[in-house]
Order: structure tokens, then sequence, then C-alpha cells
């Protein structure tokens, strides 16, 4: 979810225009669109309301749950392409990304509502194929189908799910938990989907049956609802967000929230043999992948240092695997910051802002 | 709302494939793919929240009140043409739409998410007058906007929102709960919004200044939100649905979902003289776009034919104005039937599907 609205009051400049200093959309980008319609609509009023400009807005039911709620839209030619994806995997993937914003808060997924926007030519055979992907993952979940909407598309398909969770509101993980003194952990793999995109975006690399697993990583993301939750039962546990836009734009959105600088040590990020054999294979910086491509759908979390490790341990005992260490929240103006062999690095290249980039 | 999951178990025929009988989408409809769908995703399930497959999914809380929820998605070319409404105007009916939803089962709405497609191109100006309608509109209702996703689309606008309401349980009104010996009732003006749709279509009657009120109709939609809460009051109101497809189209989801007949009479029908005059000039059946235009945005609903005349009376000291009784419930084959001057009436055009009208 991406779409945010400031918590509180917003203080707003003009009530006339939201963009009276502007002249282009791409001149303020994604984020600071989303500036300017919260101010619109929350203009002179308080809310206390939790998790707004989060993974998921919480809306706290009154007995102790909340609800969570987050839209993903998935436009052809844009976020999919026909034939670089499987209609199962596409079935499964635009339901994944909805699930990755609700276990992003440590809940469950529990309804999900459709809207379909189709070609008129489009075959029964590939909606067979779209809705078997979708099921299998909801299945999984025991997520319901609750409603939705479908209609012809004249151009690109469209397909844009709401997603409802439940959890417990004093559980609730939000961006703006991150303390200094936190450990900074990873959960997941990084930089598979950029180099999976890439494989795709280049039809001579395709055929590279080696690198498949990049592919399947970017097609059809690996989730972490169990463990999210999981994360979720301690109080030690302070902030989490899912990776979308890629660690970079990622974690500056826990930084600003939470006030805080992070500071992530590159040499500690889990860059997976098949990601360097490919960015050696194709010169590319797996570093860089995984810190900007986004799509990954890993987990990025901050919880106390003095605790890091038994958790660290306990859900090793649980899940069989465990989650990465790589970094540190200190006290500092809200940014991201890198090391690399114990001496800060500066990043360049920037994460995914729908507007800013091509 | 239009992806609709049935209430119950169903049973499927197929656990293999949704569409193993037909060959094309058009061939089955929006209403097929619904139905196929329903059936993939409940398969051997046991249900008993309420409203699926109505206006709202309806998921009672526990507590006595139920959340209301509904998604509906405009597509530019499809549901809209930017040179056909103002930015004002489009920003102001895609909320509209969604809380008729929310109306047409009694509810109030509460928050809203709203996913964007946008053309990378879109100037600042158009997003203020479209937030500026938006706006407007929440407003009115005090709906707050908590969120959603903005993204560039390659080719045609995508507006998508996902509207959250609330209610007590015991006074959501399904379109399961005519009963025979009910009057059908009708608030809101019919057929000027497809008259506005014809003007708008043929640029030569656009500039018809006497018929603005009509194209005013198609793009600023009137609801009825407080009034559907009134109506909801009464457990001798049994039934509604908001006219989003035409009354044809719509009186048969009340028909078939409460399995009772519905006897409409064409001459009850409260056509406006801006309409019947429009139909003068321009040659076409008043009664004709009332049936079949759709996106008047009207209530249908049916009450108990006792306490009509009552309800009705007290209505107008509320509110200064009133419903129109058209019909009556009858028992027999779920179906809408009409007369005219007392005698049966077969109406041969269809009401909107969107996939099988062009």
């Amino acid at each position: 979810m991406s779409l945010i609205v400031k918590q509180g009051k917003v203080k707003s400049k003009s009530k006339k225009s939201l963009f009276n200093d502007i002249t282009s959309l791409s001149e303020i980008g994604e984020f600071g669109l989303i500036d300017r319609v919260a101010q619109l609509f929350r203009e002179g009023e308080e809310d206390n309301r939790l998790g707004i400009g989060d993974d998921c807005a919480v809306l706290p039911s009154g007995d102790g749950s909340s609800l969570l709620v987050t839209t993903d839209m998935l436009i052809e030619n844009r976020h999919f392409r026909m034939d670089w994806i499987d209609p199962e995997d596409l079935g499964y993937k635009a339901l994944a990304v909805n699930i990755s914003d609700i276990s992003a808060m440590g809940g469950a997924p529990e309804f999900a509502f459709l809207s379909l926007g189709l070609h008129s030519d489009i075959s029964t055979e590939w909606l067979d194929r779209f809705f078997r992907g979708t099921r299998e993952l909801s299945a999984i979940h025991d997520i319901k189908l609750m409603g939705g909407d479908t209609t012809k598309s004249p151009s690109d398909m469209v397909i844009s799910y709401t997603l409802l969770g439940l959890m417990d509101q004093s559980k609730v993980l939000l961006r703006s938990g991150a303390r200094p003194g936190d450990k900074i952990a990873l959960l997941g793999k990084v930089g598979e989907s950029g180099a999976g995109l890439k494989l795709l975006a280049e039809k001579e690399l395709n055929g590279n049956s080696k690198y498949q697993s990049l592919v399947k990583a970017h097609n059809r993301p690996k989730l972490f609802v169990r463990e999210a939750q999981y994360l979720a039962e301690f109080n030690a546990v302070h902030s989490m967000i899912d990776l979308s836009d890629g660690i970079q734009s990622d974690a500056r959105h826990i930084a600003n929230r939470s006030g805080a600088e992070l500071i992530i040590d590159l040499d500690l990020l889990p860059l997976s043999s098949t990601l360097t054999g490919f960015c050696n294979e194709y010169s590319c910086s797996a570093t860089e992948l995984a810190l900007t491509s986004g799509e990954d759908y890993g987990l990025l979390f901050t919880l106390s240092g003095e605790k890091a490790g038994i958790i660290r341990k306990q859900f090793t005992e649980q899940f069989g695997y465990s989650f990465h260490l790589i970094g540190e929240v200190a006290e500092g103006d809200p940014a991201v910051n890198y090391t690399k062999k114990g001496r800060p690095f500066k990043i360049e290249k920037q994460g995914f802002d729908h507007f800013k980039t091509k």
C-alpha cells in the first residue's frame, strides 16, 4: 500500500491547491503526491487510528483487535507483461503482494476483494489458470474471496486486490517503532526478484535455465506470514516493513517514521550464491540489486539489540532457518546510511518511485 | 460491487476448470464469470456471513455491528472519457458509486481506500480538480481516506475505490429479503443518467443546454445515504439494491436472491418531464432508458404492502419528498415481469453486462 495518510493533524499551506508550487507530477514523485493528498483529506482532523501511512491501515475494532486493510493494484505493461509471467503465477502474485502487506504488520489475512479489468478476448483457459494460481495461495492462508468487481478493460489488464486482516491491536508492528539500540533484521532473500526481472527483460538471457530460480523469485515471491505473526508476539520486536521497493527505499520509511538513523552493514546482506553467480556472469552488482530493485517481499524489521540473539535462536528452533542481522538503529536524523568493511559507504542509485522512474 | 460470492455451500461440477463447458467469456458474461469464480473459491465451505452476493459484503464484527465492504473500479474509455467529464465530477463520481453500494444496505460509509493508475503526463491542475471533487463528497459524508495505491498507467487511467461502512447487523438490507405481498419502491430519478450519456456521446446534441441536468445526472449522481439509513430502521422494509445497471437488471437480482416474482407497472415509473422532453425531441424511449441504461444510482427496495402507505407518509414528513411505489412482489418463479395499462408487457432490451455488451 502506498497512498498513505499521515497520522494526526497535518498543516496545509494552501486550501485551494494541492500543487500550487509545482508544475508536474514527476517533480514530486509518488510519495510527494501521497503527502499532498493526505493534506487535503485530513486537514484539521485529529486522529487516533494506528498504522496510517504504514503497509496497512489499522482500524481498531474496540475489543482489542484491529482490522488491517491494504490494497495493491497491478496494471499490465507496468507491473507485469503477459509474455513474462504465466497466468498461474500472475494470479498467485497479485494476491501475494497484498498478503505481504498484512504480514508486514504481523497480521493474518482473512478476506479478499478482487477487481479485474479484463481484455474482452481473454480466453477462458487463461482465466482458469489465473484463478488456479490465486486459489492455490488463498487456500494456504485460508483467505475468503468476498467480493469485487469485474469489467472489460479497453487496453491494459488491471488486477486490484483489497485484503483485510485481523490481529491483536497491541501486537501490531508499525514502521514507526524502531528505537536507537535496535538491531536491523532481514527475513528472506534480497535482490533475486530484481535479477529475475533482468532475465525476463533480456530475451537472450531468458533461456539460461541455471537462473530460473531468480525468475521464480520475481513471479512467485515467497511470503512470511507465519514468521511475521511469530515475531509480532515478541515485545522486543519494534518495527517492520515488507520489501516491495528495495531495502534502500523501504528502510527509509522506517527511518522517517521512527525518527531514527538506520545503519546497514553491506557486508552482512545475505546475497545468495545464485544471485552472485548471476551478477558475476552478467556484470551487475548483487548489492545494488538487493538495495534498489524491489519486489523481493522479504521482511525488514528492528528488534531490541539485547534480545536479538535469543529471539534469533528461538526463531531458528521454530522454523529451522533464521533471519539475518544486517545493521543497527542509532540516534540521529532520519536517514539510511551504509557501511562496507567498517567504513561509511555511499549508495548512488535510488529506490523505486512510480512517477520518478521510467 | 459485482464479483459476488454465493452464500452457503456451492456444488461444483468440476474441480479442474471453471470454464470446461464454454469457450469464451462473452458466452457466459459478467455474471457467469462471477458464479464460476465463486464456485472455485467457496467449494465445500459453509458460511454464515451475510450479504455475500449483495451490493456489499457484510462481515459481522461480533458485537452486533457489521462491517460493510464494497469496491468499484472505473477504467478510462470504458467507464469514463476524459473529454466527457470534468475532473471534479470524475473525482466525485468515482467515490459516489461506492457510497451508493454502502447506502444500498442501509449503511453509513466510513473509510475509503483509493488506488489510482495515472497517466505519467497528468497535470497537477487536473489532479487538484479531481481531488477537490472527491473531497467535496467525502466531506459531506465524513469519509476518511485511509490508504490506497498510486501507480503510473501506460494507457488508460484507472480509479479503484474500496469503501468500508458500518451499521447494525440486524438492520442490514439485503437483496434477498423481498417477500410476496411487498410493494416495490423506487427512490430517485431513473433514465436521466442514460439520457445524459446519449447527450455526451452525440456531439451535436451536447450543446443543447436545455438538457444539461441530464448530463449532470450522469456525471454527478445524486445519493440517498440518509434516506437509506432511515428506511433501514423500519422492519417492514425488506430488501434493497442500488440502480447501477438499470431497473431491469437490478430488479432481477432481487427476484433471483429472494426467490420471488417482481411485477413492475410501467405506468408508475417516475419519468421526469426533462427526460420525456428529451426523448420526444430525440426519438428515444424514456421507459427503455429507465429500465436498461443504468448508472442512475437511485434505490430500488421492497416493503410490506400493509405498511407501505404509512412509511411513505413518514418518509415525506422527514425528507419533504418521497419514493414511488412502482409494483408488487408475488409468489412465482424468480423473474421480473412488467405491466402496462393493466396488461402484461414484454421488454426486449437487456440490462448492462460488461462482457456481453459492446
